[in-house]
């Protein structure tokens, strides 16, 4: 077994966590440096841990003994990482998304499509054990052919409005996961149909962002992805995914801690609540996600979402602004 | 198609005005003769339903227009009723129990056996559809060999003290049922094990019977069949159906009126309670109860259980509270 | 009680079949006169559910016996019965749609609307047990204010290509359904945007025809209304509904005839297919959807749907069809 | 935090290797040493897991640097090290059955009882999150008065005859497991009803053993504790709970490794088989039994099963062992 590889990781907010988590229980992997330039929260995160704290990201590039890094600061940094990890030819995993500002992202497309650093984005979701087992079966022809793809997404609540005022708005903060989804499933789309909607927070509605979506993808063999979003929901983290095909569909419905069922005189098989945070429901996917890297980097077959793909998420979160906004179909390009 | 068959009803209390629906609702029979000793049931039935009313049964036996009769009337009157009807060449569904004393059951018995003329008994939960759905597709192999059978039976809540102080005890009255559909599985029982519980009611303990059983069946090939009783359920009439065999495994859940499920921030996935009353749950098995007898009164294949039925569930209700007095298994024979 | 309402039947096709079953199951309903202009239609409907069969349906006008109407002609003749039975003071109940041409709808629009005489469109979904129970629920509060409500409703398999190409197109032949269920629970829609696919059929394509749809629409409260749509669906007759509320979520799931489930070495919890044809899915809508109607005649309060619910459903079917031709939202109004 | 606790590891078969993961995962635990008397065994395991290896247990008890014994070696050899364990002052978790003679169990059960050294007994099931979820819920009130607990356990197919041989019978061998869930939540058992059946396996039967079971205990406040067990399940391994109350019923199914569900032609909503091997089923169950005595160890609040424990699930398979062969219901006393 090779040596485990020594991460750094960059930025120590609650994703930060999550992935300083996933690489301590992870076999091929120790954390060996945390920057971070609230230098208390890269000393907090070392002291749990391990690794050493700094307050100064450059360091991990310069120590030369980073073997992979993981980008969890701030979007604004993401570019300037990414292209630092190229050019210290640095292994990097990048939080979603590459940034809000697809000319940004342009003028590292080239680079980043040509380097042979593995990069990969953290859209975790592909790695969920439940929607990666469906379309695995997908793929291997349990419903036919694919015709639609029905994903409902919806938080337990908004973020708060401090946050979600820097967002970048609802398509490309909340349905951009729903975009790489689609793609997952769809690599190739050609046009986006969206529409925005204010059902329940004054807040966002007065931020000029929506609280509520509904998209439609098409796709290049004409597959329909619908994509339906709320910044809400009573029951829990709502997350599903159906595949309907020319022979048959597939479902994910949401996940319960336990699958005790209850049976009282005012309802009977009622399961407890669904979890209520991402970090439950998605704990699973940002494990696997860490070791579809390793894999990566260890040049085996992987699924790691690449640079492109960030890109094309971002694409589409463009077009489904534009096309909420105008009222109109928007076509895109690429896959 | 043949002329309509003209049923006599003899009893009409609330199993009387359900076959009187069944009646009314069949397209093969009409209510033609309505008997209750009290007359103003008679009277009443008639009136809703149709046909003419008398407070004297044998004149349905002495009419001559009468060509299938339903035995609705109270326990003590099944034998007799069932007599004469062989003796008038008449065909006649009889309520369960046939009574509960089995040396006049068996007084009758040669003679129902060896007659020509159609008799049942009126053991509806055969004819349920969801159960008979299963036992054909456990007679179809669907699931290999059966190995176990287990039956939950429970009522929404005990029937009054005044009622069941002359039941004959739960084993006669309330596993009755669950020992038919035992038989209608594994037709050969060669032992009963038995137990009785007093888990809620002082009533029923006052009365010197069980509010609670569970009977483990062997049958000839050793088969397992295990029936859990309670005269009580806060979430509704429970009946349900587990066949485990060979290469599988089937089962039947409770019913719901509507499959709405309700989700909110304490329980998700929930539908409404189950329905509450038998008539309720086993209509439909009622009205196909009905037909099946007509099949066999046109000389059709049919599935209605027989007199011999009737008997072998008194003589496994007998043997189980045998077997819950004593704290041994009783052998039982015959099939 | 009342006389039976004797009930004129125009139409004896598949539907026309369904409508005098229902009529002669009703109570409160006898079959009086059938009509078709296929004379041989009209005597076989007659023989087998009651009647005096006609090839002229002007005699159910004109006979003075006739007191409700149910028109299941070809929907070409829809227009001018409903004004006849306006004219004649005959309550009538019409299949939808009203018409293809809704011009021709609105020359009859202010008569319809205006008389006292009750006249209602045949979108039997509404009186689904299960859709109105849901309704019901959400009417009551269960999930605070709706916000979302999501269609799914997909055929077994396309109709005949013969049908299709008169049949005014997806939106107006298979989606009306929908937009009349949407306007059930959010009446005041004030935008649609739709788009058609072509994911499987060559011959729904050569007839210029899409064989999948997906439509969004916009409540004037900002409600979101989301309907897919497939020709075809291998699993069955696939119709669902999915409520979202500020306070929980509320499912309609399909509906299987019996709820045995079936465990084996390849799978587990598997239910028999869905049931694959209309009229097993909505026969008890097509009874309840004739209860509702005579409510309405007999002035009690009724959910029957009014003309101008037929119209308002080829209305958005309309702005669905310019949606999806010129790839942009689509205003609408009224109620 | 204190120093993690260091293991000592007897016994290094398959269950040993479950609890040498457990051992490594847990962040308050290390695995120290490892002893197995075939030494290749104790080698291989230590390697992968890390810690001493020897061929001679007695190592673990003279070495002074164990702080916990996890015993997983031979049965026959379980009073023996848990005496050795109580004597050097180290807690240990031995797997059960204690023994399959209770006279053995017995000549150490005061010095067990009475010691302050914490001995717990391996019945992993309680630790099942879906169980445990069900137990704390009842606990709280959920259902009312515990009445009725239904325990199905079948396993996937039987071991081989070698190791059924020396078994004890499938009592003292497969339904141990289930006497100490019944205990779990009723912990005073008056009285053992069992039969055994032979449906399947001439292999077993030739043993003179049984390959499926019903059992009957009955509480000290007329609780119903019901048990039905099969040496084989073609869906998978079975274990499933119910527990019914005053107030309603719980249960817990069993567990799928996602929750895809499938829609074709053939069925619906179908899931994939169960987890067919206890390992894949219980590994959580093994975390928390660890944990839960990591917190005997450190003077926390514990579930641990005790050495009484284990002592009475055997006194019940005894009885059950008994009733079976009788045919008599068998008293039993203590708790």
């Amino acid at each position: 077994m090779a040596a485990p590889l020594r991460v750094g990781l960059i930025g120590t907010g609650r994703i930060g966590q999550v992935h300083a988590m996933s690489v301590v229980s992870h076999p091929g992997t120790t954390l060996h440096r945390v920057a971070d330039v609230f230098a208390e929260g890269a000393k907090t995160t070392a002291k749990s841990f391990g690794g050493t704290a700094t307050d100064n990201p450059d360091e991990l590039f310069s120590a030369g003994d980073v073997d992979m890094l993981i980008i969890a600061s701030p979007t604004s940094t993401h570019i300037d990482l990414i292209e630092k990890a190229i050019d210290a030819g640095i292994p990097a995993l990048c939080e979603k998304p590459i940034d809000l500002d697809i000319q940004r992202v342009d003028t590292l497309r080239d680079k980043a499509n040509s380097t042979s650093v593995p990069i990969a984005l953290g859209f975790n979701r592909r790695f969920d054990p439940h929607f990666a087992d469906l379309r695995a079966r997908v793929k291997a022809g349990h419903i036919g052919t694919l015709e639609q793809l029905l994903i409902t997404s919806r938080d337990p609540a908004p973020a708060s409005t401090d946050y979600l005022a820097v967002s970048g708005g609802i398509f490309r903060d909340m349905t951009i996961h729903d975009f790489d989804m689609a793609r997952y499933f769809v690599p190739e789309i050609v046009s986006v149909s969206a529409q925005g909607f204010n059902q329940f927070s004054k807040d966002i509605k007065g931020l000029g962002d929506y609280d509520a979506t509904a998209v439609a993808l098409r796709g290049s063999n004409d597959e329909l992805v619908l994509i339906s979003n709320s910044r809400h929901a009573a029951h829990g983290f709502d997350q599903r995914l159906e595949a309907f095909g020319s022979e048959g569909m597939m479902r994910v419905e949401n996940i319960t801690d336990t699958n005790v069922t209850h049976y009282t005189s005012s309802h009977v098989e009622a399961k407890g609540p669904y979890q209520n945070f991402f970090l439950e429901r998605y704990m699973d996917s940002y494990r696997n996600e860490l070791d579809e890297f390793v894999k990566k980097i260890h040049g085996e077959e992987s699924n790691s979402p690449t640079f492109e793909d960030g890109r094309m998420a971002l694409v589409l979160a463009n077009a489904a602004t534009e096309s909420a906004a105008t009222g109109t179909t928007v076509a895109v390009s690429g896959r």
